[in-house]
């Protein structure tokens, strides 16, 4: 829980202007500069930290908590206060016992260069790597990657040899979930927006086969080339068009992961899927997951993935926006497919 | 597997005059009246048996059988051959070492007064419980039966005290599925077309609530009016508008058994859903199922229904079809809602 204070509020930091509809716009937020950074967490208040923000996580759910229609599954932004959302951050100063000043963390934060944080021990993991790169606490170290991890590996539950598709598969998360289904010996195709993307996940994920889904006019079809004999796991990250056609193409069986459908977080109404009747033809699951119920495992999946990058098993590639005040940008180009890989935003390298 | 000899083609049958697009019509199928009744397996074929046709059961998926697009999870009807279905019959002679003459028996037959049945042990259960009225095995007993128990218990996996809807809730399936759910002490909900269906759903089946969807000019005001905190458990079996408004009324942790879509059979063009974005806010598991699949644990179902028979357990409407030649009238009318209960035909009663 994150909450603004007094002091938090002498920082420089993203607050948001006005609840959002449709899609999101730089000027729906504003950057505020006043006072002074706070050192110290305000005198006799136990249980707090202040932390030092270094680097700001841009993800897609944050969509929902621009509007105040309750759509999303936390709650709204608060206009006039800054964003909150996942960062990675230097303890300044600590009155709780289990942190303390110099530790590394990742959690819920404030877009802003210093917050406060209360209740720290349900906002904050502390990063146990601070080795690695730090901003990979952002994504693949942290929760993006974690939403990978459980998602692919439970959600799906795939079977080594299974046709595994991926959409958004350039991204904070598909990257990760086509790199771990290739580590299982699924056969994996991934859709993305771009041609340059395209290549990405072939040459540098390795992914089987991936298109530009803008380019193709039958997504049907598209499919149906890719995966002859179908789909045996949806790795679900986009909705509405794409999820119809793949309807079409799973495998008796099959699973779908819905980890996210951002085609449709930006539309007044969603989207028409006429295909679901496949559901029950081909015996489908459709899970849907947020990753914060399984935090109860993350610490496993850190040590795992800390190996993985140690041992160089994974490619993982960051989009770094530099500079708090970039972040709006940055924030809505996810929208606009603008980032290629994980979309970071750096406050402060240190 | 029932195949069509000379022998059983000297009986009356339904044969299937057409493939069918769009709603079926009763002359889509045709009675055909020729020649006389076996009475033997043919002359050295081994491991088939001879059955006579009791009740023919009626049944929603056959509908998908009727078209020749690949549609169904199960062949296509052959033009100018008998339809096949489920059927409850009496074994009149058998070269096969499993079932022996005076045998009841339900499972896979053909729309005519004798069948001879390749593949008995794979097409035919031999009905354990001869003392109940037989018919049930065409419901209760059988196929429907077992369906509204495996849906419930194994795929919506449901816990005392949840509150569960169940769409086309006095249909054969639907009533058994809300009394399954109140024996487990769930809050029930039924959905059905007419006022006196829904009567029937709160006076003879026990169910806490019930309404006419047609009368409803917006199911998802409906569903709130029933549901202010929401639903756990979707029983589904009609798809379309009535899946789109329980959508957007599950609750988090939500689960949908999509047992069937019967809205959705007869169009060319399915009906748009466009709240699937609640899969993911609300975690919801939306499952397809096929009864066959689970057709290992059916004699434990047969045995436990059985025993609900007798103890009077449970509530149980047929809708009977007197006579082979009423069978298309009756297999049609299930797509108007004509039937009240498990749609039943009566070939011979003994
Ligand atoms: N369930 C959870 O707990 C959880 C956790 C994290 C993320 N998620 C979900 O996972 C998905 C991916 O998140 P991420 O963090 O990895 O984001 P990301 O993929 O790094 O960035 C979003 C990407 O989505 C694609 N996109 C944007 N609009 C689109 C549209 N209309 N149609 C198709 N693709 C579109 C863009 O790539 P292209 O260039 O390829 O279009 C964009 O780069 C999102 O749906 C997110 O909500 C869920
Ligand atoms: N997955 C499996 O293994 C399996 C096995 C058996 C059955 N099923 C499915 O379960 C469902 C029920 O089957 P059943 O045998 O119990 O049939 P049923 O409910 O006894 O008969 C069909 C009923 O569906 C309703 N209906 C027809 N058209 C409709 C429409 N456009 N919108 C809403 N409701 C409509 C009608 O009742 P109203 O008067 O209420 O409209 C009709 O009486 C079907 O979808 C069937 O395909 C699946």
């Amino acid at each position: 829980e994150r909450r603004s204070t007094e002091m938090a509020a002498t920082n420089k930091k993203i607050v948001l202007k006005n609840y959002v509809k449709g899609f999101p716009k730089e000027s729906d937020m504003e950057l505020v500069a006043t006072g002074t950074a706070p050192s110290k967490v305000p005198e006799g208040v136990a249980g707090v930290v202040l932390v030092k923000n270094l680097y700001l996580s841009c993800d897609p759910y944050m969509r929902g908590r621009m509007s105040n229609n309750g759509g999303s599954y936390v709650d709204s932004f608060v206009v006039g206060e800054p964003i909150t959302g996942y960062g990675v951050c230097k303890v300044v100063d600590s009155s709780h016992p289990g942190f303390k000043a110099g530790d590394f963390v990742w959690g819920m934060t404030g877009w802003e260069e210093y917050s406060l944080i209360k209740d720290p021990s349900k906002a904050l993991f502390t990063i146990r790597h601070p080795d690695l790169p730090l901003s990979y606490y952002t994504g693949l170290l942290g929760m993006a990657g974690f939403t990978a991890y459980v998602g692919f590996h439970e959600i799906c539950a795939p079977k080594e040899g299974e046709r595994v598709f991926v959409s958004a598969a350039s991204g904070a998360v598909g990257q990760l979930v086509g790199q771990f289904a290739k580590q299982m010996g699924c056969y994996v195709v991934g859709s993305a927006g771009s041609d340059d993307k395209v290549r990405l996940l072939r040459e540098k994920f390795g992914f089987d086969e991936a298109f530009n889904y803008k380019e193709e006019k039958d997504l049907d079809q598209a499919l149906k080339r890719r995966f002859p004999d179908g789909i045996d796991v949806y790795f679900e990250n986009v909705g509405g068009a794409m999820l119809d056609a793949v309807l079409l193409n799973m495998r008796v069986g099959g699973r779908v992961a819905a980890c996210g459908m951002i085609s449709q977080y930006n539309l007044d109404r969603p989207d028409p899927v006429h295909n679901l009747v496949t559901i029950v033809m081909k015996r489908l699951r459709i899970q849907g997951f947020i990753v914060s119920d399984h935090y109860g495992k993350y610490r496993e999946y850190e040590e795992t993935a800390a190996r993985y990058v140690k041992e160089g098993k994974i490619a993982y590639v960051e989009d770094v926006a530099e500079g708090l005040e970039n972040a709006p940008a940055a924030l809505i180009g996810l929208f606009s497919g603008r980032n290629v890989g994980k979309q970071v935003v750096v406050v402060a390298r240190e």
